[in-house]
């Protein structure tokens, strides 16, 4: 089993090196925060003391270098990778794809990369927080491209399954696209809610029960890594704000003009129902084989349809999809 | 202990019968509802075949009449309550309080009457989804005027501390007002969120995780109980409408323009503060004389501030507000 390399042990990044310990693989990691080295180091992890330490200790074993640094810390830390261990196979679980697929065609482009994103999080941040087991059953984006190198994407993917997770194949545009939607959209709607259920003052936020509780949840988020997060994928979350706008400001219009919510009710339950058939749905399985011509165009296709991958059996990749598409 | 009659058997009336029966009250119901009516009958509690026949009871036994009815059915058994039982202590718990008040002023001119709205629900309706905790430490507004006849408002708040609740006193107004912010709106939000996920297809459904599950649950709703609720609010809905509206404008126009969210990001922050510090933080304790000159209207000033009342004391309502208030 491949060595893992966690550069950043944050939520994430310490989840990460927990996870992977556990599955067996040797596994270390280093990071910036004095805080979370000293907890890391306290629970029995290995942590180097330094980024280069950890970085010359990947080139030596051919470890995975996994960056789990937010990404104004990206740069720096690419920077060492290219001088310290260039030729190590690379990922990230940094949430947006775009500014990361950038950076690293800038600092090392001829790196054996493919982007990675586990959707699993909390409300608290740091090492305190992670947990071997936060990724189980999460879905964790592996991207690729139509030309890309797939031994690299499954070396990743295999990290990804190993840590508990679903693997699901997409493109860097598309996820960007599809997060804008379900996870930064979700924190400015989060937002404009909890400050406009606060301008009732202390008598409606007294009133408030489970539906504005759960629709302010996010806005409890550290606003540093919420905004990292969403302005950091600005284009496409402006396309998902818009869509939003339209659809709040005809659901406004027509309460006004015919008192009636008819359509946005429905149309958000036939959503939810939509996101229940996906989630947890009935599936059915099939199977992409690796070394087939297009086979990276099928596993993005594979994605496109809500599948997502639970195991390699040789060269082949074992997928369910749901039974039902939303 | 003053008798419960209970019309409308569904998650709030069934609930409001079985905490009024824990409590030690005699209680009993009546619904249209031949399933939630067997349902009842099968828990062991006492369900009368009309509600004819459980408001004459009422009369009989001067039992306050509980009024559990969505509010299109709510005019026809006022007009009972009129015929059958017009000197019975009268509330109800439909959301929205200006039609209500409307309506009874149309059916029942002279009623002793002080509004409810108990802030407490669940996913599923219908007797079976209720029970007798559902009340518990949730808040539960009793509305009373500046010149209402306190002793009427004191037999409804006491019948809902039985039931577990905090009594929250305000104005049918401010009470509309607040849940359009609170209740209605963060509905309307939920809709929209998912149907602007359910946009971006298979794909970003798969990859939905917290944020978004959170942000769209109350979308899982019967869209009927919805829409009855938000369309019943119309006025105060849409001045909530448009505040949002204009929030997530201004957000849509900050992340264009400058690329920053941060105004957004950190009045959400705040706003979630101030709902944590509401609900969860510190509380003072307070008296109010009930016998002394304009006790109304410092009920509705407590309100105001994020006060409840927990329980009464000879002639004081004993409270609770925020220390710090939002």
């Amino acid at each position: 089993m491949r060595a893992v390399c966690v550069i950043g042990l944050g939520l994430i990044g310490g989840s990460v090196l927990r996870a992977a310990r556990a599955a067996g693989r040797p596994a270390w990691g280093a990071t910036a925060s004095a805080e979370d080295a000293a907890a890391a180091g306290a629970g029995g992890y290995l942590v180097e003391s330094t980024v280069d330490d950890a970085l010359a200790r990947a080139a030596a074993e051919d470890a995975i270098v996994v960056l789990a640094v937010p990404l104004p810390a990206l740069a720096g830390v690419l920077g060492r990778v290219a001088k310290l261990a260039p030729d190590c196979l690379l990922t990230d679980v940094v949430s947006v794809k775009a500014p990361v697929v950038a950076e690293i065609g800038r600092r090392l482009p001829g790196a054996r990369y493919a982007g990675g994103h586990p959707m699993a999080g909390a409300a608290a941040s740091g090492w305190v927080a992670g947990s071997a087991g936060l990724f189980d059953r999460a879905s964790w984006v592996v991207t690729l491209q139509p030309d890309t190198d797939l031994a690299t994407w499954r070396v990743v993917a295999e990290l990804a399954l190993d840590c508990g997770a679903r693997v699901v194949p997409t493109t860097a545009e598309e996820h960007d696209a599809a997060v804008a939607r379900v996870s930064h959209l979700p924190h400015v709607l989060a937002a404009v809610l909890a400050a406009t259920g606060a301008e009732g003052g202390p008598l409606a936020l007294a009133l408030a029960a489970g539906s504005f509780g759960d629709g302010t949840r996010v806005a409890g988020s550290r606003p540093e890594l919420v905004l990292a997060m969403c302005e950091g994928n600005r284009d496409e979350l402006l396309a998902a704000l818009d869509d939003a706008l339209g659809r709040l400001g005809v659901a406004r219009g027509a309460l006004a003009s015919t008192g009636s919510l008819g359509a946005t009710v429905r149309g958000g339950s036939d959503g939810r129902g939509a996101l229940v058939r996906v989630k947890r749905g009935p599936r059915g399985r099939t199977k992409v084989g690796l070394a087939e011509p297009a086979a990276a165009e099928r596993l993005i296709e594979l994605g496109r349809r809500g599948g997502w991958i639970v195991g390699f059996d040789g060269d082949l990749a074992l997928a369910e999809l749901p039974e039902i598409p939303a």
